[in-house]
């Protein structure tokens, strides 16, 4: 399988003022198109440094995609190390002079003499559209153009996660598709990996049980344990193109069916809405400790307004109480963390905001307000439905985000096992 | 200064699964302790590639910290290879065996003979306790406990954040503070920063504005720019001890006060609850295109719930009509994303939650329901304040996540502005 490095430039990236996102994201699309991710490198807006970087990766690895340092501003110096390395410099290109006009033809205050650098470009490279932003891709191939492993691809795209996502979807993996496709030992079944999601077993049980099996599998197959959020993914990854991928991957779904939750790598929130969408029907929710996370991750994705009517995020008691009527005498005897007002904020919201489903959380995400009867982490979710209302009581943990983000995992959970 | 690497070890990093948000945390966390961050590498997780990416980075850089590799499942071999790299073999370790049993003594299933594995630890390297989890935390001097920046400092955590987030805390930033503060040369205002946050302006007009100021910047000055969710974040980096960082930075405010939002490096909801805090005043939301996004971020924080009321997250019309008491008028004539829906749901909701200022949104985030005179992208934003309702409609680009993020962002700003 061809092997790809990211080489990711910029400062804010060393000194913890940005996540790197983008690099999951190449790497799910590479391998998509059958290139595995060798490594990941980040590195200072400096020119020894990104230089040293670039060339080593391009002695390791077939395919170099490099992001960030392509702005006008000062600081940003990946044309000049590039024009450096290949022995090259800028030059104008009338391509990107007018697809930049074009892009700031509403915004004249944008067309400055700065933004007008942004259509020099390296002599010797070839320049690939950049159809949202005004940075240019270049594409560097090492040998001229004929594509074997032993010539190296270069790309540098720009670092705004949006300009690279488009870059990538609309130029270079249709590159790299173009280049792989004439090697056909490349484009296999090799690199390709299968997951499920089980939820209700520590990891360690989970490998006991799964040990005799897992200690039978062929040399070609590795499995792998990611625990999060309570949750725990298993992934099959076939090292080659013999491998039983599809009859193991059975195999393991039987031997977990008790606490399977789905048998794709597919986040929760849209199995959810495909189900949802699929049965015609719709869902509110009504939040406490997560606070309108649980509302955010629904429709984080398009065409979430199908399914989705609302939430109400009442983080007050007198929210709780006036908005989603859940009783006074409840909140005052046996208070908001409990079962009774969970099943009185789902059913009521769910009232509020006429759907078919809701899911209430209500819980103690701390790092105050626990007691020695509902410690930190105690989270009550209750699931309001067609055929009635139930409800759950959990332990998530001692950190807030954590507490948190499992709760919403767990809820998305609990629907999901009932639809 | 020191300088660092992150070795990150997983598989997850590599094919996408999981993004790396532990780096920027660590990265952070060592600048405080006068640490500076050299590069990050991602590897898979194989012998050789860990092996030799920490021979690397111990070769370059005075501290190397390693995350992930070290659960009990088969596919966890960091242990493995750093016994194999230190000629040494793995032992039971008491104390590792004790904080375990403690760890799970409500949970005696989590007890079992791979848990049994983590107290084995490799022979000649000392053991950091991990309170959270039950991976040993490493720790490898390279001559035996001296610290001078020729003899490396080798550090192994769990990869689970939370856990790594209090190894780090707990044990390895004290420990790094204590070995640095021996070398006063490290321990200065060198590796400092400051940073201020500007918007409504673009990052090359900003540019040429500063261009005269920035360039005649001694030379142990830096000036980077950092676009993000329609914002733009300037960072003065100090290179040396004699840098005249915080003249330069006043200098810097009084350039750009016109978009001048806030002079520190701080998220605005935590600017935003701060100052509502110290005026004992309250907030709510109602949120259509942002989805339960501003909640989630107004309360991502502890305390939030001092000034924090709560959100109606009103996707459907009819939410807006029913529960924010929108006119159907308004609705039927000048539609959802208006800025009379956006005054009457930001005055709803403040009305229904009893609060001082409230917040709506109400956009088309696409990438379906655009129109000629609202495209996708159309954002209204409207506060709610004790002195008047005020609203500004933006057009925040062209893809859902980077909309509903720029709308957070600019709702907060309009009413830190107002503040």
């Amino acid at each position: 399988m061809g092997k790809a490095e990211i080489i990711t430039i910029g400062d804010e990236l060393l000194i913890g003022q940005v996540v790197d996102t983008n690099s999951a994201w190449m790497a799910e699309q590479l391998l998509e198109v059958g290139i595995s991710l060798y490594q990941i490198t980040s590195v200072h807006d400096d020119a020894a440094h990104i230089r040293q970087a670039i060339d080593e990766a391009l002695h390791r690895s077939d395919i170099v995609i490099t992001t960030g340092g392509l702005g006008p501003t000062k600081d940003d110096i990946t044309k000049a190390v590039l024009c450096d390395y290949f022995h090259t410099n800028l030059v104008p290109n009338a391509e990107v002079e007018a697809h930049i006009h074009d892009l700031y033809q509403d915004r004249p205050e944008v067309l400055n003499r700065l933004t007008a650098t942004q259509w020099m470009v390296p002599a010797n490279c070839k320049v690939l559209p950049n159809r949202v932003g005004s940075a240019p891709i270049m594409w560097w191939t090492m040998d001229g153009g004929r594509w074997t492993m032993h010539n190296a691809q270069l790309f540098c795209l720009p670092g705004v996660p949006y300009e690279m996502e488009i870059a990538m979807r609309e130029q270079v993996l249709p590159a790299i598709y173009t280049l792989t496709a004439k090697r056909s030992d490349i484009r296999q079944r090799s690199g390709q990996n299968r997951t499920l999601l089980v939820s209700g077993i520590p990891e360690s049980a989970l490998a006991i049980h799964l040990e005799e099996w897992e200690n039978a599998l062929p040399e070609n197959l590795h499995l792998a344990y990611l625990p999060k959020d309570g949750t725990i993914r298993l992934r099959i990854d076939a090292l080659d193109a013999e491998a039983a991928l599809e009859d193991k991957f059975e195999e393991l779904k039987t031997l977990v069916r008790e606490w399977l939750v789905i048998d794709e790598d597919k986040p929760l929130e849209l199995v959810l809405g495909e189900r949802l969408k699929a049965m015609g029907r719709t869902i509110a929710t009504a939040e406490s400790c997560t606070g309108g996370r649980l509302a955010a991750l629904l429709n984080k994705h398009a065409g979430s307004s199908e399914w989705y009517m609302g939430s109400v995020v009442a983080y007050d008691n007198r929210i709780k109480e006036e908005v989603l009527g859940v009783p006074a005498s409840v909140l005052n005897t046996v208070g908001a963390v409990s079962e009774e007002t969970v099943r009185a904020m789902a059913e009521g919201v769910r009232t509020l905001m006429h759907t078919d489903y809701a899911i209430a959380t209500s819980g103690i995400a701390g790092p105050s307000g626990g007691t020695k009867d509902k410690p930190v982490g105690t989270v009550w979710i209750a699931c309001a439905t067609p055929e009635g209302t139930f409800a759950e009581c959990y332990h998530l943990g001692r950190l807030r985000e954590q507490i948190t983000l499992r709760a919403c995992t767990k809820a998305l959970i609990m629907l999901i096992k009932k639809l």
